[in-house]
């Protein structure tokens, strides 16, 4: 990695498009000024844009484009139509081509991942992507991961998914051996969960001193902190993520409501303001935005399509993060690792 | 169905045994004294918490048994040891009999399922039992199903579950047509959704008088209430609930912690205390207790072990409705009309 993190940006994804990526940029830049940027996005929006912001603007460089992938085209629409041109994939590129340490869009999901598949590829020893979010819980921030990149999981991939969420927990929370649990249901002798065991087998007899696996945990353990990673395929990660989501809205609906039914509750209220900002602080979803798109030969963080410049700015230092740390080069260490170790079957036989 | 409901008790189950479950039963009839009981447990300890309340005790059978099924016992371990003599398999054997309209323990729940499954076999069109909860939402309630009965589900299995959750509806949301969705993920073109796209298919071509199809929800629809009954497999239910659980917990204790941080706060909480307990007794999860085993001859009703009182009444409440306004002939008849459906693929042809 060169001295600068650079960072490849897709200036034209997200709900609210360049004002946002300009905005989150400029505020990143300010808290790691040892960041460059290339900007891509198209040049009559995005130059005003970064003009206005002389710190930005002398970080960056602008690389000039027509065309957007819109926000509700079709992977398969987005790869036919914007492959070589579009903002998104020239930022994937940069990355590939390695003028650029990671990518952060705002843009469609279906089509990053699609795009960053495509052209990236699967690193050696890595079976599918996965995405991995950070979750705030009771002890701070876990990483849960796959929250929606492939749906199911065999056994490899669940291995894969524990080694990947690991490195990204040694790099986000500078630990040397993360701990890591495997999502699972609380009740014994049902059938169905085959592959879920056999993997809990197989990362058990890892002696990987990089990971620090702790079996099964359940739903309810992701928001206590049980672990630095849990790991789950999916389908059952993307469900779990937005329930909790669901769940956290539905809770401050209550708070807001319940607030403001009386004139004591209200004056209450008043009194009490400042500890229901804290509160909202600490829900707030803006700053823990950010997919981080794993095992690809390559970092691709994907910001929330709907968030503000404080959003998006926490979805670049992220970004920031991965490849100040190396988090590909801890990935590959503990690869390297697991990979040799005997799968569960020959340690039987 | 006989003039009033008759519950059969598992008065030993649960992490606190017959005091809370016979304090929550007297509960219960104090809101329907329409009930009649039959209680199985030992008698040396049930009886003398019975003559504790004479209007319990007037509206009771004590059945005397001596075996407990243990919280912790396998579910195989439990049909050994159990079967035939346990208070749990008794209480279920009373609603075989007929001499029950409906069980309610707060036992061991994979015992109880087992058990259940033994002895009162799945219904005639219904291939796998299911578990579905009460879920509290910003429109008030809704079910969802299957939370941990079995892992997986092909089309046949999450239509039946369709059938079942709707008729449920019907009886606790007292509605005619309940609208039902089937729990997916947002992103398109993901492979490995074939059975959850297929059972959409199914239950769209399905000309249900009873059920109001409503297509794909994802996780945050459950906490919003977009449809009154979310369907999906077991494992991802069984996650999704207890994410949703986790969260809560969590989001109250930053809650409690925020507002005992000040003197400021600590005031504001005095002036809002009516507020805070609206609040509580908004996410207080003994009054949705109660985990409905639904596809057996035979409606079973689990409580949370851990509950108390006004927790196991609840539980108690929610068994009287489904006897009373007739679960078992809903789902029959709902069944009876999605059963000579023509499957997608015959459709096709």
């Amino acid at each position: 990695m060169s001295e600068k993190v650079r960072i490849a940006l897709d200036a034209m994804g997200g709900d609210n498009g360049a004002a946002v990526v300009i905005a989150g940029a400029d505020l990143s830049l300010s808290r790691h000024p040892d960041t460059s940027f290339i900007v891509f996005g198209d040049e009559a929006v995005v130059r005003p844009l970064l003009e206005s912001r002389p710190a930005l603007a002398a970080a960056s460089r602008l690389v000039h484009t027509e065309v957007t992938v819109k926000m509700d085209e079709k992977p398969s629409q987005a790869l036919r139509h914007g492959r070589w041109r579009s903002s998104m994939w020239l930022a994937i590129d940069a990355v590939k081509k390695g003028e650029a340490d990671v990518t952060v869009s705002a843009g469609n999901t279906g089509a990053l991942m699609a795009m960053s598949k495509f052209h990236l590829r699967t690193m050696p020893g890595v079976s599918r992507p996965a995405i991995a979010c950070l979750w705030p819980t009771l002890r701070g921030e876990s990483i849960v991961l796959d929250v929606g990149a492939s749906i199911g999981a065999d056994v490899q991939h669940l291995v894969q998914l524990a080694v990947m969420g690991s490195a990204m927990a040694s790099v986000v929370f500078d630990l040397e051996r993360p701990t890591v649990g495997l999502l699972n249901v609380g009740v014994e002798e049902v059938k169905g969960l085959e592959e879920i065991r056999e993997a809990s087998q197989v990362l058990r007899t890892l002696a990987c001193s990089h990971m620090d696996f702790r079996g099964f945990v359940e739903g309810d353990d992701i928001g206590r902190g049980t672990v630095d990673v849990v790991v789950t395929e999916g389908f059952t990660g993307n469900i779990a993520l937005k329930t909790a989501e669901g769940t956290a809205k539905q809770l401050a609906a209550y708070l807001r409501s319940a607030m403001g039914r009386t004139w004591m509750a209200k004056i209450g209220y008043l009194f009490a303001r400042q500890a229901f900002k804290t509160l909202k602080d600490k829900m707030d979803p803006r700053k823990v935005n950010g997919g981080v798109f794993l095992g690809l030969n390559g970092v691709v963080i994907k910001s929330h399509g709907g968030t503000d410049a404080e959003g998006f700015a926490a979805a670049v230092d992220l970004g920031y993060d991965m490849a100040r740390y190396e988090l590909m080069a801890k990935i590959r260490r503990t690869l390297g690792q697991a990979a040799p170790a005997p799968v569960a079957g020959e340690v039987a036989s």
